[in-house]
C-alpha cells in the first residue's frame, strides 16, 4: 500500500470538510451579528441543512478510512457548541 | 502511485453511494405502492432530505477525485427521473 496516495486522500479529505466547517462558522458568525436584526428563520433552516449535509460528508469519510470518527465528532460537537450558544441567545432576546 | 489503494477507495465510495442510492430508490417505490393511501408530505421531505444528502456526497466523492463528474449526475438523474414520475401520480390523484 502506498502510503502517499493514502495520505494524499485523507489530506484532501479533511481540507474539504474543514473548508465547509468554515463556511458553517461563517455563517453562525454572520447570524450572531445580526442578533438584532429581525428574526429569521430561514437562516436557522440554512443552518440546519448545512450541519446535515456536513454530518453525512463526516460519515462519508469516516466510512471510506479517511477520518478517524473521533475526528469527525470533533468538527460536528464544536460546531454544535457555537449553535447552542446562538440558540440561548435568541431564547434570552 | 499505488493503484490498488486508489482503486479501493473508488471502489469503496462508489459502493457507499450506490447503497445510498438504492436506499432512496427504495423510498420512492414504497412511496408509490402508498399512492392510495392519504398523501404524507412529510414523506416528500424524508425523499428531499435523503436526496440532499446524497447530492453531498456525491459532490465529496467527486471532489476527492473518487468518483467522475458524470458518473455522480447519472446516480442523481436516475433517481430525479422516479421522483418526477412520483410528482406526476401525486399530481394527477
Amino acid at each position: 500500500m502506498d502510503t502517499n496516495t493514502q495520505i494524499s486522500y485523507q489530506d484532501k479529505a479533511l481540507e474539504l470538510l474543514k473548508r465547509d466547517v468554515e463556511k458553517i462558522a461563517r455563517l453562525i458568525k454572520v447570524q450572531m451579528e445580526n442578533l438584532t436584526m429581525p428574526q429569521c428563520p430561514l437562516y436557522e433552516e440554512v443552518l440546519d441543512t448545512q450541519m446535515f449535509g456536513l454530518s453525512r460528508e463526516i460519515d462519508f469519510a469516516v466510512k471510506l478510512g479517511l477520518l478517524e470518527k473521533s475526528e469527525g465528532r470533533d468538527m460536528m460537537s464544536s460546531l454544535e457548541k457555537e449553535l447552542s450558544i446562538l440558540h440561548e441567545i435568541h431564547t434570552e432576546k
